[in-house]
C-alpha cells in the first residue's frame, strides 16, 4: 500500500526521472508535518521547504492540503494480510494480540507520524475526521468483528476503537502519566481484556447495571 | 466553580457595574469558539465579535488566549460533592455510575462546549493538552482510584480517562456510527465494566497473557 519511496529499480517506470522521488519526499515531508502539527497548523508552504521543493509543485502532484492529507496518511496497512494473522491464535487472547499490534504501529518510525497525523488532526479537520471515522467503521475493527460474527458487531468495533484512539490520545498526545510511559506489555495485559469483551463478551451487562427502560 | 455569570444581585457586588457581565459574555464566546473550532482555529478577535466586545476588553480582561482558554474551560465540577457521590451505591455499579455521570456531561448545554474545546483543542495546543493531563491525573478519576485503594491507582485512573476521552473523540468529534448515536443507556452499559475492571479489578490479566519477560 505503500512503499512507493522505496528504491526504484532503474529503467523499470514509466515515470519521468526523479517525479516518483519528488511525490515520495513531498508525502514523507507532509507525514512529518502533519504528525507535529495537525492538520490546521501544517502549511503546504512549510512542507514543500521541509522536502527542499517548490510549493507550486506540491499543488501539481497532490492538488489541495486536503488532498495531500489524504495521500500521506494513508496507512500501510494490507487488511487482508492483518485481519486473519490477529483472527489465528487463541481466541481468548485477540483482544491482546490487537492491543500489541497497535501499540507495535504507534512505535514504528514508520507509521508512527502518519497515526499520531490522523488523531491530532481529527479533531480540528472534518477530513481528517472522515480519515479516522472511515478507519473505525471500515478498518480492522470491523474486519475482526464480522468476522466473529457476534450481534452488534458495528457497535463492538466502534468500542474497540474508541478505546484504541483515545489510549492513544492519553499516551501519544495529552502525555498523562504513568499511562504514557508504561511498557506495551503492561498495556496489552490492561487494556487487552477490555478489546476481547468488546468484540465476544456481553455488552449489556445485565448482572451489573439497571433494567433499561422501554 | 463556576455560576460567575448567572444574575447577579443588583448592588451586592464591588464590581463596576457592567464588568462582570462582560466578563462572563466573553467567557461564554470563548466556551462556544473553543468548542467549535478547537484551540489553533479560534481566534481572540472570533471571540470578540461573538461576545460583541472589542478585542481589546478581553486582552484586557483574560490577557492572552491561552490564559482565556483556561479561564474559559474550567468544568463547573466540584470533586468534593462528585466523588463521594459516584463513591456511594452499590460497589459493583462504580463504573457504571461514572460512565453516566461524564455522558451526562457530554449531553448538558453548560458543560458539553467545555468538554469539546478541551479535547479538540489537547489535539493540537499544549496548553490544551496540560489542561486535559491535569484533568485525567488529578481529576475525578484519579482521585476514586485514590479512594479504592488497589495497586497502580495512577495507571487505573489514566486508563480510565483513556476510554472516556476516546468514546468523546469516537463519539462527538469523529462521530463513529453506530457508537455516535447510541444511547446513553447502552453505552453506559457496554463501557461500564471496562471501567469498572480498570479500577477494581486485576490490571496483569495473569489468565489470558502470555506471561512477561523479566
Amino acid at each position: 500500500m505503500s512503499g512507493r519511496g522505496a528504491e526504484r529499480p532503474p529503467g523499470r517506470t514509466g515515470r519521468r526521472p526523479g517525479a516518483s522521488d519528488t511525490r515520495s519526499r513531498i508525502l514523507e515531508a507532509a507525514r512529518a508535518g502533519f504528525g507535529e502539527t495537525g492538520f490546521d497548523a501544517t502549511t503546504i508552504r512549510g512542507i514543500a521547504a521541509r522536502a527542499g521543493v517548490d510549493p507550486a509543485l506540491v499543488h501539481h502532484y497532490f492538488g489541495s492540503k486536503q488532498q495531500l492529507f489524504v495521500a500521506a496518511m494513508e496507512l500501510p496497512v494490507d487488511l487482508d494480510t492483518v485481519v486473519p494473522a490477529l483472527l489465528a491464535g487463541p481466541p481468548d487472547e485477540l483482544g491482546y494480540r490487537i492491543v500489541r499490534f497497535i501499540l507495535e504501529l504507534w512505535g514504528a518510525p514508520r507509521t508512527r507520524p502518519l497515526m499520531l497525523g490522523v488523531v491530532r488532526s481529527a479533531a480540528s479537520d472534518p477530513v481528517a475526521a472522515g480519515l479516522l471515522r472511515r478507519i473505525l467503521t471500515e478498518g480492522p475493527f470491523a474486519a475482526i468483528a464480522k468476522a466473529i460474527d457476534r450481534p452488534d458487531a458495528e457497535l463492538r468495533a466502534t468500542l474497540v476503537g474508541s478505546q484504541l484512539v483515545g489510549l492513544a490520545m492519553a499516551r501519544h498526545i495529552v502525555c498523562a502519566e504513568p499511562l504514557a510511559s508504561a511498557p506495551d506489555e503492561v498495556l496489552a495485559r490492561a487494556v487487552g481484556p477490555t478489546i476481547q469483551r468488546y468484540l465476544t463478551g456481553e455488552l449489556a451487562d445485565a448482572e451489573h447495571a439497571p433494567p433499561t427502560v422501554g
